[in-house]
């Protein structure tokens, strides 16, 4: 990588010629992947396997999912099976209908649309998604930086106390999207007792995506529920898990966990907009991933063929010249994220575009997609082959360099 | 069912003895029209079936549904296959999404949310959840009377000119739940016209959840969106329907048709609170219900088995003297509509229920719960065996005599 920049400039624009056409854009699983869940597909046939927990899953019915899905859910939230819902597709939607749910009814408090201003605070680089979804009902986002241990809980907890329109955070505390960072027992400790600092109907959306997805020995993550319980905070937090990146991505199931009376006002609101709960889908799911040590067998396999990806990420990145840039080196989840030089981020972005490489756009990972330092990008290598990935990661790094 | 009083209340308390537990309380299938659909369970195995449209139907993407699946819809909708979206589980679901994109964004004007009163026109009586959307949502509800040929058309132009808070109306034009009619041709041209008459943003919900629903000839509905087009009100209407109660009630396909624009605006929100599709279940569906005679003959299968529950019923009915009450005698749907004489209708709902029997809570019909002559009630025949069909409608009827 000593290379002058005429001899980069030549490699970059060969690449150009081979018009490729690649795409490190969102966190999808491979085929690989979704081959290894392939028994989901059938593993429902026979009058027999209708009935579960003595209820017909081809009927209407249970909007909080079936018994034995809720015990899934347990194993992906950390709380018992009675304060988990169980649902579909992806805990995208649930955390929507919880947001709406104190959007149209509060939470022991005034309903949000009867106030003027609501805020949430938004741990930062984050999912992209989470941002649209605030933007969309018009939230107000405050950004905080994660640290590499979570989010700076000092400054945290002064905004909680000081900025009356905080009603909430948003975090994914386990392999976070997309520093891949998982937050200290002691911030999840800090986190747990947040609620404690602010309004009444404060609410910590805790988005657990990568509660199981290590792909490397991993920090063990707090359990948060039972901090909540020691704090008396239980009121205060919603949880998310989903199968999406463990079975079927699209077609798997979504849980949301809390309190008996989180879960009480949700399903008041929630009942309003669905149904039911696809209950095949959650008996199939059932019987793939029977139970905990069933869960964790199946998330081994998948990281034989994450881990690699990886791998050949952090490869070239660490050819790069000192100095020039910092990343992840994440031990689970599907991200790699990527701080630049200020400034740099489009430049490597729009150089990497031409290439044929498509990255996530910048800012994406910044609430109203703007990144303050025009510096992070996201990487997902987990979905492209590992031939592909390497192309990848060369027209990445040469871009990287040419940015200079 | 000339006896005497005196013998109708032992009837009644020999019922009661039976301790029994019977239910018509909600529209749903019997097992044997959920084992039409169960090669649904099975039908997609194999590499091969994995992918439809050029799609590998188990990971992200598609967040409108697979073409395929969006052909499907077309049949139900009547209208063109890039005018809709494939989703799922219940078109409660979309409908709720779509209101909600009027609520957030509005419909090429302010988003409901930024005026202070939004009213919505409901055809009476009509179907709970509709109602029970609106009202979580703070949408004001204006009742409107059906005919037996669809709303009362004079009333709700009067209303739309008049009343400038109004913004929609809610229609279930074909064998309408509760009270089983088809919107007839002209009722249906009023209403294609409506928007003319009220606000730019105006919207017609129409939720043609009984699209293919007959059980006995029909009278045809006309196609609504082709008159909008003649009346250039594409812009003005979302149209619904599902395949609950055609394969599997509550893991069916949800559909939501609109014109380009109309779409486009609900995607902008949808795509903020839902990752995707399930396109497994869609590409199961779409091998199942290939086209529309696959899908015909299907619903001559369901109609064998369900027609003879709506015989059921009427044979008790019809044995009431005279004068006692007035029913629908629907030709397709899931209910039978039962107008009982002003104010009885909680006594013959208690007398049932004292007697073993649920039906759904009077008032359910109306807005808020309230039916203001308390005469309104909802049978729903299909899920039950016949035999305990038959043991039902002996102690309604004998409610509805010993209510007098």
């Amino acid at each position: 990588m000593k290379a002058s920049k005429t001899e980069l400039q030549k490699k970059y624009k060969d690449f150009q010629k081979l018009k490729l056409n690649l795409d490190l854009t969102r966190g999808k699983p491979s085929a690989e992947q979704l081959n290894l869940a392939n028994s989901l597909m059938t593993n429902l046939s026979g009058a027999k396997s209708y009935k579960l927990n003595d209820v017909d899953i081809r009927n209407y019915g249970e909007i909080d999912g079936l018994p034995d899905a809720k015990k899934l859910g347990s194993a992906f939230l950390g709380i018992k099976p009675s304060n988990v819902i169980a649902n579909g597709t992806s805990s995208l939607n649930l955390m929507a209908a919880m947001m709406q749910t104190l959007y149209f009814r509060g939470n022991g408090d005034l309903a949000w649309k009867e106030r003027k201003k609501i805020s949430i605070l938004c741990p930062v680089p984050g999912f992209d998604r989470h941002f649209s979804l605030c933007e969309e009902m018009g939230i107000n986002m405050i950004s905080v930086p994660l640290t590499g241990d979570g989010p700076d809980m000092d400054l945290v907890e002064d905004i909680v106390k000081k900025d009356k329109s905080v009603r909430g955070i948003i975090c994914v505390p386990k392999h976070s999207n997309p520093t891949g960072e998982t937050y200290s027992q002691e911030v999840v400790r800090r986190l747990a007792k947040l609620p404690k600092l602010g309004s009444k109907d404060f609410m910590i959306f805790y988005d657990n995506a990568y509660a199981v997805h290590d792909f490397s020995k991993s920090k063990k993550l707090a359990n948060i529920y039972k901090l909540c319980e020691q704090f008396k905070t239980t009121n205060n937090i919603s949880l998310f898990a989903s199968t999406s990146k463990v079975t079927m991505a699209g077609s798997g199931l979504a849980f949301i966990g809390g309190s008996d009376k989180t879960l009480k006002n949700f399903l008041s609101y929630f009942s309003k907009i669905i149904v039911g709960s696809d209950k095949v889908n959650q008996a199939r799911h059932v019987k793939f991933l029977k139970d905990s040590t069933a869960l964790k067998k199946h998330m081994e396999k998948l990281s034989v063929l994450i881990k690699p990806k990886f791998d050949i990420v952090e490869s070239y990145l660490s050819k790069l010249p000192e100095g020039i840039a910092q990343w992840s080196m994440p031990t689970g989840g599907y991200f790699v994220s990527f701080t630049a030089k200020p400034g740099k981020a489009s430049k490597i972005y729009k150089l990497c575009f031409e290439a044929g490489l498509k990255l996530t756009p910048v800012g994406a990972t910044f609430p109203y997609g703007k990144d303050p330092d025009n510096q992070n990008l996201r990487l997902s290598p987990t979905q492209v082959k590992n031939s592909d990935l390497k192309k990848s990661m060369e027209i990445f790094t040469l871009a990287v360099l040419l940015s200079e």
